[in-house]
């Protein structure tokens, strides 16, 4: 575990889970996917996950009801989504102020009530607790159909890596919201990939969600596969439009929305060479649109080709870096654009032949 | 639902699901069980339940760490109990205050690692954040294997009353921690009856558990099937030795330990007459011993012997206290305490025949 545990976040999950032991009916190890996969019998696997809403609002990130309701449900679902589950429904424990207004209240439940909706799925249960301030819990279920479940494990290097959709919004929008002095950003509502998983589960090798954002995706990645990622050189293309003039507007470069930690839930997933042609097709028919973010190759690095060559990223660096800075967003924000100056001076890397 | 809305807590939840609508897989309408019961397919039930403890960490009721652990796991096996499912497993979020030890995380873990063992299941999963102070939410599965599932709705008139076991620790315990100049209070570390559940689930005709304690359980079946319930004349035999004899210490009359809403998570659950001997024959066979609490009645009322007379309780009264108290607990009590000294004056009912 040398590799997942250079990541504090990994090592924090390590230590809490050292004395459990585990299911003999769980088909995933610790950190190997989204969800958590259970056999329930010789033809039905359960995807089980459970997601807390607290620091994000602690911290101010998320302030309007309407869309932490929407949020928790949708962050559960995206990670039913990136096991290919079908989803049966969330449970929602809900830790509520005395001084939460009945309107908040409503707003809430609107946002739960039209995610539901929106996956086509149920409020199953419930807790409600009294408490100091809003946190919310959800623990949804699904059912996996696949045979092989599709989990973060399996990519090999000259798989192809693509995204569901464009990047960037979950960090255009965490610093609008963190930052002082940017402008606002509007329309941060991501949506979990319920829909466009099941083609992606028949084809993909690999599969993960961007909650924490590309570069923490990308990372992880790379320590379960033991293999590295080379974006392609156009990766602004990657970038959602309204991002990618939100950065430029507040002279952020443009790959910083890849290495904060609030992500898009978009999912990223890499298909064999031999299984593009009939990935795309079958994505095609429905109107799913992937899109290529680069290549799998065998050096363990993930790299962007920057400021005129192929640079590998301190990806250990980018993803401890908010547990360094201890919760100080304009200090972590400072680092951040200290490491992009410093790259600018590296030395430039061969392209690795694809 | 105008009987269920006159308790504060069930006016609450109804107004927080308003809006959602129930999955068409689901077996159970909202308060009708202890768990959610999901038809998977044709031959499988699926039991789902969450469980937050926030309150009584923020109260001071629960401070041991390991006790904590214990708890979260086993209050949501408790709920899969009530509805016979036998468990798979059980995810846990945890939210952490930066200032909590190492020691208190390793006992918290311990606390957990301990429970699952005691019920041979296992945490599949979970989330972890910082925090201002503790928080744990467990989501439980489990599988219900019966054709017809156990849920609080069922009993009638002639049924007998069970507890799985002796009641009044949950809330001698809740004393010795809540309310000063109180002797302390040892021992309290409940047990989901996990194992007698199956026998339970055979023949009872509805079950819930006591987490609230007795008189909300007996309560909420009660206006969920619309029926009473007698309590037999020698109910100071239902509360556990230490529990009784703290009371007395403490100059609290006994039957306020079946009042207070700290529950030692025993499943009360009711057996028609004519399945009472086979019953009880099989539960003997496991050394399990269920304690006879009474018999239910046609009259919707909650009745104790207590002062020489059948006294039907003011159950909605009793259940709504902590809500119209605000959390102030010698307040709480000092009406509790009141409430006793009246009954005292009640003139004497006449007992139903059975």
């Amino acid at each position: 575990m040398y590799q997942l545990n250079e990541i504090l976040e990994n090592k924090v999950i390590n230590k809490l889970i050292l004395g459990f032991e585990r299911s003999p009916d769980q088909l995933n190890k610790p950190h190997e996917s989204d969800a958590e996969i259970i056999q329930l019998n010789d033809n039905i696997k359960l995807a089980i996950t459970t997601d807390s809403i607290s620091e994000e609002i602690s911290t101010g990130l998320y302030d309007d009801p309407y869309l932490i309701g929407w949020m928790i449900v949708m962050v559960n679902m995206s990670d039913l989504a990136a096991v290919g589950a079908t989803p049966i429904g969330i449970l929602i424990s809900e830790i509520i102020p005395k001084t939460f207004s009945e309107e908040k209240i409503k707003e809430l439940q609107k946002g739960i009530s039209d995610a539901c909706k929106a996956y086509d799925t149920f409020v199953l249960g419930g807790d409600t607790n009294e408490g100091g301030i809003l946190i919310l819990t959800g623990t949804a279920i699904g059912i996996i159909k696949n045979e092989k479940p599709l989990t973060r494990l399996g990519c090999k290097p000259g798989d192809i890596i693509y995204s569901s959709g464009k990047l960037g919004s979950g960090n255009a929008y965490a610093i609008s919201k963190l930052i002082s002095q940017t402008n606002s950003f509007s329309g941060y509502k991501p949506s979990a990939q319920i829909k466009n998983c099941k083609i992606i589960s028949n084809y993909a090798s690999c599969c993960m969600d961007t909650s924490d954002g590309l570069i923490s995706t990308l990372d992880q990645l790379m320590r379960l596969n033991n293999v590295g990622f080379e974006l392609v050189e156009d990766w602004e293309k990657i970038i959602d439009g309204n991002s990618l003039q939100y950065a430029e507007n507040n002279h952020i470069p443009p790959w910083l929305l890849f290495a904060g930690q609030h992500g898009e839930f978009e999912l990223i997933f890499t298909i064999p060479q031999d299984l593009k042609d009939s990935f795309l097709e079958e994505a095609l028919l429905t109107g799913f649109e992937p899109i290529v973010l680069g290549i799998v190759i065998p050096d363990s690095k993930v790299k962007i080709y920057l400021y005129g060559k192929m640079i590998p990223i301190d990806t250990a660096f980018i993803r401890n870096l908010p547990a360094e800075t201890k919760g100080d967003i304009n200090h972590y924000l400072k680092l951040l654009l200290e490491y992009d100056s410093g790259l600018k001076n590296t030395p430039s890397l061969n392209f690795t032949t694809h």
